[in-house]
């Protein structure tokens, strides 16, 4: 089984870091990301600085990253100024975040989900005659944080929605960590059957110890794009001394005891992990990095 | 669907913290996770307490314990020695542990892999004439710190062997928290065909997140028995810095949303885990402590 890992610690890990990060750094995480292997960079967001301090540099980061045959970068897109920006700073892929529920939409997009709907068609639109690879994310899509359950039925319905827009990608994103296996996999087979045409890519935290679960829950249920951000930076801002993305490394190091072919070489995501948590200022939740690789590839086995 | 949680924090959680707790605090822990729901709990370990000092106080936590119908205590057991001191102590279940590794079985008990089985199957004989429960616990099932890679088929004749002694249960240990589903899944089929007539209990560690995701595969795989550890406590000796056991309200959440019965409730759980982190002064593993329940019972749904 051949998986693609989009490497989101440059956007949604830095994005809900208190520290903010130079553009050297950034580019440095990003090159390093490129170096051991892979091939999809969520790198930045163009949304309103002043809102997202965190993301203000995106034009600085893009134009410092490294270009490379097969490498993919990707923007965060709210409205028609974040894509002509992302036109401008040159990125490969927009990805477009609807939230599934009104409440979180209003706070985090400041409309309903229907308006973002159709915000999102029309930058679908905008994009494809740009030659933009296209990704519509469905957040909140296992739980929202001031509504609480989201029913499979509602999510269904938005994606039935979303692919009106004729996206390449749908990612499912359980942007608070509150998803389980069995709602992963029902959820995919849901949006397989409604947009079969369409790439279905999956986002997860481990905010409640299931992130990582709820991966392996999605490849066998046939999702082939996971994202996963190196040190699993990242926490979640409605549960602030909780953990965020899963972890690159963490997630490697799963996918490679099992034979799952990703063409990331685990070793140096493990290090850049290292160096993230000191850049930061504390350890990086990723556990890889305190237990180490086993077997242990500097003892010889027996 | 059921499953039995044994709560392994008294024991296997707390042998591996630095911290020795006090016997009134190992019975509040055990009375505490009673309280909640547990009815299995693995209690003490009857080794040498020059070897093993956070277990010394076996006799006067077995003396504290709560006893309640349908509450079943378990002590590790060693030799006939630490046998008689669990007859005394009047547990219900012992558990034996042999490793599947001749160089871990050395470091930790001082004996091969065979001569572990040997003695095995005299305790179990001694504990089956006085009554006793008999689980026998297969450590490195899925790793070894020493030699690297166990195979399937060393771990399948070593529980050929052990079944021969008609154990009650056989749990698969993956004690250094290496395994990975797929790994999971095999084993799990493996034993059920060697010894249909015995139960499969399994026992994880999350040192490299994989953890929760092999308690998903267990269960899917037909094991019924899992053992977690309120806190996520008891981090592994041959990774200092990692975590320990899979948390008992970690599992707990993931369980109750799938919708599985398991007779605990997760707030008291919680609460243990904060209280257990205050006793032993460092935040515990477990997540659910700082991101909290979803959805939020003090919010009403919407």
């Amino acid at each position: 089984m051949n998986v693609t890992l989009v490497e989101v610690a440059p956007r949604d890990g830095l994005q809900n870091e208190p520290e903010i990060l130079a553009v050297d750094d950034k580019v440095e995480l990003i090159r390093r990301s490129v170096d051991a292997g892979l091939r999809r960079i969520e790198a930045v967001s163009f949304v309103n600085p002043r809102l997202v301090p965190q993301m203000a540099d995106a034009e600085a980061v893009m134009a410092g990253v490294p270009r490379r045959d097969g490498v993919s970068y990707a923007g965060l897109v709210f409205n028609d100024r974040g894509l002509d920006r992302a036109l401008g700073a040159g990125v490969d892929e927009i990805n477009v975040v609807v939230v599934a529920t009104d409440s979180f939409s209003q706070r985090n997009q400041g409309c309903s989900t229907i308006a973002g709907v159709e915000r999102w068609a029309k930058l679908a639109a905008r994009a494809r005659e740009a030659g933009l690879l296209r990704t519509v994310t469905i957040a909140a899509a296992f739980g929202c944080p001031f509504e609480g359950e989201v029913s499979e039925s509602t999510v269904l319905e938005l994606i039935r929605r979303v692919a009106e827009a004729g996206p390449d990608e749908i990612a499912l994103a359980d942007t608070i960590g509150v998803g389980t296996p069995d709602r992963v996999r029902a959820l995919v087979a849901g949006a397989a059957a409604i947009a079969p045409e369409v790439d279905l890519r999956c986002h997860f935290h481990n905010t409640r110890n299931t992130g990582y679960a709820n991966a392996v829950a999605a490849l066998e249920a046939g999702v082939r794009v996971l994202d996963a951000s190196t040190g699993g930076i990242g926490g979640c801002p409605f549960a602030p001394a909780a953990t965020g993305n899963i972890a690159t490394e963490d997630l490697l190091y799963s996918l490679d005891r099992m034979g799952i072919e990703t063409g990331v070489r685990i070793e140096p995501v493990i290090e850049t992990g290292s160096w993230l948590g000191e850049l930061l200022g504390e350890p990086v939740p990723a556990l890889l990095g305190r237990a180490g690789l086993f077997p242990d590839p500097s003892r010889p086995q027996q």
